[in-house]
């Protein structure tokens, strides 16, 4: 279903309508009736015969025409009568305000489940419970508490907390900022956020779509929507909850490093979701949005009558990464021309204390003619000259004429800029006190134009894997009780995926360990192989570099003598030869699962460093190129693989290949609960990487 | 002299004062008049008998009467003969308006350097040239643009750029927000923000010292001041100009780490200077200090109607580090005694979407006796029965009652809140639209308490240290006409400030390297010692390793062979020998010389990755032994020093001696322009550290 029966129903039922002020269902209907919606409402309420001066019924089944949508505000023990009859009325939708469900306890677990079931069965959609409501200032509708509407306008707004939707709203007005609908998710029992953004998506007068989310269960759906739809509009979240108090404890690297919170981050980035860190941030941006078209290809100009607050706003543009802009000499020459000659014609181009209007107009015009701006920031601080209203006017004319790149303005002070600062807002110019705002929004507008400029990219896959080794690698471990696989079973998994590893030989006599080191090549290094030794460097159970049969020999009975007397209880499957490996650049690769997106990559720098140093990024599998480029490159450690100090570059081609292959290979075993690839060894280029020491967790089923 | 002429002066002459609205002059002294000021003004005017009601003379010298304070307001090239009549005339002090002088060029440069000679010549002050003048809200003065005063109050405000002086002025006076001072600094040719400082230290009605600040000339002076005046009353800094593109170009690991943003920050960090990130911080710190006592120990509660403002609450306080307070039983107990069942007792305290007025006092007041809580949040959304009102004024007969803890409150919203929060500002509770303000602002005032809390810590010298020996090292250098330290001489020279050092030897014959080589023990490395030579290991300069007299002797002669290949005109002073190092923690520990603070330490993770990971720390010269301990503990690798997964702790002990030891080190040495000790080799607790690579600049002349 479209949720248009949402967000502009033809009739409305409110059960709970009251007479009574403070009831919820007098609000609602108050706010219905006010609000110049201009379809049917039916109060439903047994007891009264009008409200507020509409004919009440006693049930939607007295009701003789249709209803679309029907608004439940009465206590919960008597939703579920009325929700059937709502079934058999052949009701579309349904919101659902009452509390009292899955947010009390398990009694209300259970009335929510059967709500649900209901709904099914009659195939209503069901907005909430325990939600606040709905309003759509261009239907309009107004089923919320709010008493005043907003400004009709294009922002989408969806908060997963009423409580906070309401403040939201409540600033919105306040601030004059237009939003077209509002939803409160609340208990998300049957509608939950990726419908809403949908349906937002398909709506034309929703310019952008904001989200106020705690929580996201249906990950992968999330970021298919949400994916689609950032490139009609954008899409931007403020996420609560996100504390790593919740991280979970895990076996693995990748495990311990990865929180919920970055889950939510990689997500959101995967998807081209604007990631806002606070309330402020969120309505910024939007309203940058929905008033401003997109910056281009070039810098940002910034053109202020004061010094100092523009080496503010030139600092956080460096800080933020936001280009700014090298005048073209044509438009030097002209301003330079006609502005005084303490003017500095760089960027930021201050035009002095004592600018007035005019100056400012000819600046601004001249800066947006030339081709290498995208986007201007006018500055302004209130000096004895200062025409802050004037100013304020000539940008709103220029801004018509020349609508196709963003302005924004910072005018300073409070006092003697408060109705020059209205005037623009009013203009759809966005206007700021202090200058962070302005650029952390020119920064936000340049990252959707950069996630709008992304082409769409299918994952390949590898065809050169053997899946059929791999299962039975698996099925083997399942046999043996063991959900860890011994490093030679995991390297031998990874292998079947085309990801290179060192030949691995299990001995189970020092005879057969020089036979495989004769056949293998020296040096040689031998490892106890066993599930019950976790820290095998510590009891003696690595031995590097050997050079002789002789030395595998002694080493291999050393090895085995020392297990046997440091834990003689440990299981045995032999030890590992392998061949050393020269050394090379040290790197990680892991995979831990994550409950709501499913299989989070990480890489990064490897070794012992990894948990202390954190020089890792992670992409939620499948993986595209272009993901794994971005992953690779944001890791500090990238720098050292390009090459740094003369030394030459790392094979990263080879590299990115064995990320791809790990994401298809984990996605084609779900049962691989988590796994860590640490080392993989990164040579020069053109000489591939190796998967050193492979660790992979099976689920326990 | 005590600035006090400048903030309450007994009598102001104008010059420069005028008739014409439009004219500065004019400005300055209707701002005189009207602001309240009970000396005398004396308007200064050649061309008028009269101005705006006062008797005006030709020039000060026609005064009859003592004047405190002049003010000058007229073109450049005529100010230095009125400020020779000034100082004839015995005038204390001089606030000079005009511009035109260091900051228009080297005719400028030349008129304020002229300018500052009469001033010494007559023992007279000087703010500015090209400055914005004062205001003080307590004499009364107004000798600045603003055309209306801000309201009294306790904040201290000293700008740099008078441009954004008057914007944040402006926006005080919009906001009500109270001040005591206001300095505009100007080209500060005379007086600086150092004299400000330690002036508004000195004046009680400040109770907090702002500084919007572009650059720091007195760099020590500033820390000196700063600490001492902290301890009175906050300093907190804005810093324009923090851009990381004027860093220096330089030779050492640590001088291409040390941005001039980072000397700024570490000397803010040094003086117990809180360090804001924009203007709005700025005031958002400066209310709560002056409004609110500070926090003791404990943590802090938040008091919600709301659980997903409550939760990015909660999210903020971890990410900043603000402990959460464990409220006692016995509050538990009696907030469960009142509060519906529903309530959430836990931190943050929910007492839900219907909480009133009573239900807010009732929680408030029960928090605020708890002994765990430290501070409280109070957050409010606009909800059905919600008073915003009501609870507002309730929490502010809380604050009369209680007013030993800091209360700070969100009440979210618009619309419905404004009052309410207009109500709360009045009665000096800070109140916020959202809740990220609440908690950094929280997180300031926890991070001044520890400041308050710190002991005067007295710097330890060592004496066990042979200045001379280092004296003729750098000596034989200068003959040598080198400044770059050959690395044995480097070893030597730290060596002699008691800083472990591997024992060295330069060879010259292989015979010698062999007889260096059996003195100091296998097995040996071999170095080439070459100040041509930069990247040794790439043109096979060193050898590790070597086990033998006779490896010794091959090496030393295929060292001498590549090198007479590869680089026929270097100068060779020979081979280094000495004795292989087992391996441990590589750390580095360096210095550079900032201009403005002088020597920068640093210390971090060493080895290849330094300039990668900029896993570092700095501080100031010299050190104390806690900021020894903050230094390192600020650092990832401290995690690694202090032992992982079951490894023994590194010996932190003696690499915080070796820090403190360089820090004296490169006081004693001003010559030193940089040093990188890199590696510096960490072994385990008792076993020391090693100074395996130490590199020394000297200053050129």
């Amino acid at each position: 279903m479209k949720l248009n029966t949402l967000f502009n129903p033809r009739s409305i039922a409110i059960i709970g309508a009251s007479n009574s002020p403070g009831k919820v269902g007098f609000t609602l209907t108050k706010n219905m009736i006010e609000c110049g919606y201009s379809g049917e409402i039916y109060p439903i309420n047994p007891g009264a015969e009008e409200i507020q001066g509409l004919k009440c019924y006693p049930s939607v089944l007295d009701v003789s025409s249709e209803i679309d949508l029907v608004v439940i505000a009465i206590p919960a023990n008597r939703v579920l009568n009325v929700v059937e009859e709502c079934g058999r009325k052949g009701v579309k939708a349904l919101i659902i305000i009452s509390a009292g469900f899955k947010e009390a306890g398990r009694e209300g677990a259970i009335l929510e489940k059967k709500l649900v079931e209901i709904c099914h069965k009659y195939g209503m959609r069901l907005q909430g419970p325990n939600c606040l409501g709905i309003i759509d200032t261009i239907t309009p509708i107004n089923l919320s508490f709010a008493r005043t509407m907003p400004k009709r306008g294009g922002i989408g707004f969806i908060s997963q907390s009423g409580a906070l939707g309401t403040a939201v709203l409540d600033w919105a007005i306040k601030e004059e900022i237009g939003i077209s609908s509002f939803i409160s998710l609340g208990n998300k029992a049957d509608l939950d956020e990726v419908e809403f953004i949908e349906a937002m998506g398909e709506r034309e007068e929703v310019k952008v779509i904001l989200l106020y989310l705690e929580s996201i269960e249906r990950g992968q759906k999330f970021i298919e929507i949400a994916k689609k739809i950032v490139k009609k509009k954008p899409i931007i979240v403020l996420k609560g909850g996100v504390s790593t108090a919740g991280a979970r404890a895990a076996g693995s690297h990748t495990g311990a490093l990865v929180g919920s919170f970055i889950a939510y981050r990689t997500a959101f980035k995967k998807a081209g979701v604007i990631f806002a860190e606070s309330v402020e941030e969120l309505f910024n941006y939007a309203s940058a949005f929905v008033e401003q078209p997109l910056p281009g290809n070039g810098g940002v100009a910034i053109v202020t009558n004061a010094g100092g607050p523009g080496i503010l706003v030139t600092d956080l543009c460096e800080k933020l990464g936001v280009p700014l802009a090298t005048l073209s000499k044509t438009t030097r020459q002209e301003l330079a021309s006609k502005l005084p000659s303490a003017a500095s014609l760089g960027n930021p181009i201050d035009i002095l204390g004592d600018a007035m209007a005019d100056r400012y107009e000819f600046a601004l015009e001249k800066t947006l003619q030339d081709d290498s701006v995208n986007s201007v920031i006018v500055l302004l601080t209130p000096q004895a000259m200062t025409e802050s209203m004037g100013t304020a006017e000539k940008i709103v004319e220029i801004r018509k004429k020349r609508p196709n790149k963003p302005i924004l303005t910072v005018f300073m002070g409070g006092y003697s800029v408060n109705e020059a600062s209205t005037y623009l807002k009013d203009n759809k110019i966005p206007c700021y006190d202090f200058p962070e705002k302005a650029v952390k929004t020119i920064s936000t507008m340049l990252e959707y134009s950069r996630i709008l400029g992304l082409e769409e990219e299918q994952v390949e896959r590898f065809t050169d894997v053997d899946k059929a080794r791999v299962e039975i690698i698996f099925q083997n471990a399942r046999i043996d009780k063991r959900n860890v696989l011994l490093p030679h079973e995991a390297a031998e998994a990874v292998e079947a995926y085309g990801i290179n590893v060192p030949k691995i030989r299990v001995a189970r006599t020092s005879e057969e360990a020089i036979k495989f080191a004769d056949e293998l090549g020296y040096p040689i290094v031998l490892k106890i192989v066993s599930p019950d030794i976790l820290h095998k460097t510590d009891i003696g159970g690595v031995v590097l570099n050997l050079k002789s049969p002789e030395e595998v020999r002694i080493s291999f009975e050393e090895i085995m003598s020392r297990v046997s007397q440091f834990m003689p209880h440990a299981r045995i499957y032999g030890i590992m030869v392998y061949k050393m490996l020269p050394s090379g650049r040290e790197m990680i690769v892991g995979m831990s699962r994550d409950v709501q997106f499913g299989p989070l990559l990480m890489f990064g720098l490897g070794g012992i460093y990894v948990n202390i140093l954190k020089d890792v990024s992670f992409g939620l599998a499948p993986l595209t190129k272009y993901e794994v480029d971005k992953m690779v490159e944001d890791t500090k450690a990238y720098t050292l693989l390009k090459g740094i100090r003369g030394e030459p570059p790392s094979d990263i081609q080879a590299l990115k290949e064995t990320i791809l292959r790990v994401s298809q290979f984990i996605l084609d075993f779900p049962q691989i609960l988590e796994m860590d690839i640490n080392p993989i060894i990164v040579y020069q280029e053109g000489r591939g990487c190796i998967a050193l020491d492979v660790k992979i967790t099976l689920t326990l089923d």
